[in-house]
């Protein structure tokens, strides 16, 4: 039990809830690495939204509205994390929700839509094939999922995969805390948020943004500038944080 | 099986065991996020000793050697990573080593004994009580072991016990990767390496220090600079990294 007065309070908790989804095998131990790897990117960014990341956001929301077939793609961490911010940005965007795991099972595969479902989110069913240009269990998508979409929100990808579906023609957005990362470099658009902050930016903006304010935001889209902005907020953090 | 010529043979090599470690309960499910937090800081340093890490790491000789009452605290993951490396600091040095958990249990805490001793380490037993001023389970600790220490080396603490450490007027070491974590800037003097290149280097400081060397090294000892400078090291290597 995690004392509610602990400075870290909520950052002890989502580890423990994380270490309790592995248990139950919706997490990988690779996840909870992964995930530990990210706080340390979101204490160089001051573990808050910085404007660019905002700016990410709301053309995030631009692209999802804007797609002809958007899809979330969601794998253990993400469903773990933020299972209701992901049923609430589908409420606001309309995307296809499709689980995609690099470790991946049929069971976990079924536990994390499971878990999906019980927040209210519409997931997609169905078999999956092997579809996209990887070797082993990467490959696999659905049909009307990942792979006939024109648009995908990729929380918390691995580069290989974020690097075939742009390679497939797709805007891939990025939610990702290492502005260093493969997955950084390769998306389309690249959030560098923690993915609890990001996910109800996104969809605070799909509410309230005009067709003009869309149509500006996706003319401007500079992904070297939004990685080079956060790295900039993490150097000038870093340089400052002891002054 | 991981090839010995890969690249990223170490880390690798390091994450399966802390991975089986936490199979066998010694590592938390916790201690694999905090070891994927460290392995992004690392990154950041080069994955090498910097100098004002040696030099932390000798000042670190220095008062563990001019000690009274020196103790080493040592919990699950740095029993995982480094055990036979706490076993020769110990031979080098003179402290009583104690095992102290945050995620406490008398099981692991026996089995983390356990390990240290296979190792070589000379651990120190008998009841534990609640002496620290902290309000849940890492308020325990032994009469003979941290409660009447006057320096004590907590590599990969937390930082409540780090602060009531030092808010009992005892000169506390952290090895800790992170030099922005509250460890890292309420301790007196802070090692910012990790952990199995911080120990060998302590232990050799230890060999080789005269008491000039000692005494001048302590006179000089400033945790604000040496915090300074890994995050200095630190923006230097981010900055660049879009070159």
């Amino acid at each position: 039990m995690i004392p509610p007065d602990h400075p870290r309070y909520h950052s002890l908790v989502t580890r423990e809830r994380l270490a309790k989804c592995m248990l139950q095998g919706i997490v990988s131990p690779e996840g909870l690495t992964a995930h530990g790897r990210g706080e340390a990117f979101d204490y160089f960014l001051g573990e808050r939204t910085t404007d660019s990341a905002l700016l990410a956001e709301k053309i995030a929301a631009a692209l999802l509205l804007s797609a002809a077939s958007p899809v979330i793609s969601v794998n253990g961490n993400t469903a773990a994390l933020a299972a209701g911010g992901i049923a609430e940005l589908q409420r606001a965007c309309g995307a296809r929700v499709e689980v995609n795991l690099f470790h991946r099972t049929e069971e976990r595969v079924r536990q994390i839509e499971d878990m999906l479902r019980r927040a209210g989110a519409d997931v997609l069913s169905g078999p999956a094939e092997r579809l996209l240009p990887l070797s082993h269990d990467r490959a696999w998508c659905r049909r009307d999922g990942m792979f006939s979409a024109d648009v995908i929100l990729v929380p918390l990808e691995d580069g290989d995969r974020c690097e075939a579906l742009v390679g497939m023609g797709k805007s891939v957005i990025a939610i990702d805390l290492n502005p260093l990362s493969r997955t950084s470099r390769k998306a389309t658009l690249t959030i560098v948020d923690e993915l609890t902050r990001a996910l109800p930016s996104i969809t605070r903006a799909c509410g309230i943004l005009s067709e003009d304010e869309r149509r500006s935001l996706l003319a401007g889209l500079d992904n070297h500038y939004l990685l080079s902005e956060a790295i900039r907020e993490m150097t000038t953090r870093l340089s400052h944080a002891l002054d």
